[in-house]
């Protein structure tokens, strides 16, 4: 067993056509190395093309040992060679769809199992909008998009038990989330809410010494925290809406870090400004560097 | 000139079927007494439609003095009969449309200036949708929804001068509006944020020993506090993502209140449990009442 864990979590929609820029794509195919990739497709009902259209990107970008475990039913999750296509070392990539589809069929399962084994032991798990949003201990499953907070319609279940004391979820600016993710975090501030754009990903450092993540990609990521929330009231009635008060926000940006232990940004690993000529460039009206307040 | 101000910023889609319950148009009406009620339709490209809906509303309603200023263009704003109708202690409604209408065609204009002269001299000053976004020194005209904070497309231009020290945002929940707030917030953390759902309001008071408000209707009104900010960077380039560290975030309801000078929540002003008992009987699935955390 490694002391070093790390998972990519990505909010959906990352950049997969070669014009653009595909900074999280090729995270994922730097973190394996010369190792084994295995795209899982649990979550999506249209898994042959999701597989197809993984394998051939990630084939593009230069893996050149790119495998399947097509798991459709349940027993798919019992199947033998399913189990040993997640060889020791994979890197193992989870596509999107229904994060219920993978909790359900590989939850207590033997492929379920071997995925947390290789975790454990140091391989990376990455996941894409349901396949990120299923990581934690609980996962959020429904709510609504654009609506303020009620705790009614946000619905959480077990999640895969990757990551402990935060929710998770994806498409989060684009879907107007934010609501969803204060609700969970207004029924219990101890976790952390995490709310990742699209073609936007953390990758989640754990630790002997604790864990934290930094941010890639063109969206933001929201944390939000309730350590310090002093009132909540969820109403008396299922589908009122909740009031909270004292919640902190932090939208974070491609570089910037963050340490999930302390609760606190931290400085930037990267620096944003290293291509601004380039940038200068790309765009029609390049300004003057503003101030930060 | 009398000490307490009033105004009634509506985040727009107010209830207006005698079905359901008109609580913002019923304070509208309360806040007229017996006096006049001049409807103002300034942003709306219908006004037509727009004067003679709140007009059999508020009938029905009870107000018997129901006016309109109909400004189409400038020259309207200059005409005496319209200044006119502004008569002394008439609470005034803006309705929604364009908030660049409002300002564009009333500002410095003698409507204009009646207008504020009637808010200072104790008038109620009623605005939904544009017509609340309107009211502030600096006001948002534009910027996408579903999107996090970016500076570049957030716009803002000068208001109608009612209100100083925050920016307001209307349809707030429903149209995914958190990024452009937190944009706006970002860029200046002396204004207060204040984002209002649809059928929801805030009724600001301002008195010479400070003002605050109290929030009134179905959905919830979103505080973003910008004080404590420790972390800001809108990128080198118009188009960059903002990253903003230590926001303050309130979401309040129906009953809250919220202290503007000292930013901070106020105790409710009215029990949201007291027809508990009606709820119960209006929802199918009534529930134990939840611990606050």
């Amino acid at each position: 067993m490694v002391t070093t864990r790390r998972l990519m979590v990505i909010g959906g929609g990352e950049q997969k056509a070669s014009e653009g820029c595909r900074a999280i794509l090729e995270e994922v195919v730097a973190a394996t190395e010369d190792r084994r990739l295995v795209v899982m497709t649990v979550a999506s009902t249209l898994p042959v093309e999701g597989w197809e259209e993984y394998r051939d990107l990630f084939r593009e970008l230069g893996v050149s040992d790119v495998r399947l475990v097509d798991v459709r039913q349940r027993t798919d999750a019992y199947d033998a060679p399913n189990v040993a296509t997640l060889a020791d070392g994979a890197t193992c990539f989870l596509t999107g769809g229904d994060q219920l589809r993978i909790t359900s069929q590989l939850g207590g399962s033997p492929v379920g199992r071997r995925l947390s084994e290789l975790y454990r032991d140091g391989s990376v798990i990455c996941g894409t909008s349901a396949g990120a949003a299923a990581m934690p201990d609980t996962m959020l499953i429904g709510g609504p998009g654009n609506r303020a907070a009620d705790v009614s319609t946000v619905a959480m279940a077990p999640g895969m038990g990757l990551l402990s004391g935060l929710v998770l979820d994806s498409h989060f600016a684009e879907r107007g989330r934010m609501g969803r993710i204060l609700a969970a975090v207004a029924q219990n501030p101890s976790h952390l809410g995490i709310g990742i754009d699209e073609d936007t990903a953390i990758i989640v450092t754990t630790k002997r010494t604790g864990a934290s993540f930094r941010v890639l990609g063109t969206g933001a990521v929201h944390v939000v925290d309730g350590t310090h929330i002093d009132h909540a009231d969820f109403g008396d009635n299922l589908g009122d809406g909740v009031a909270v008060c004292n919640v902190v926000l932090h939208v974070l940006r491609d570089g910037d870090g963050f340490d999930l232990d302390e609760r606190r940004p931290l400085a930037r690993t990267r620096d944003r400004h290293e291509d601004t000529e380039q940038h200068a460039r790309d765009h029609e009206k390049p300004r003057e560097r503003r101030a930060a307040s």
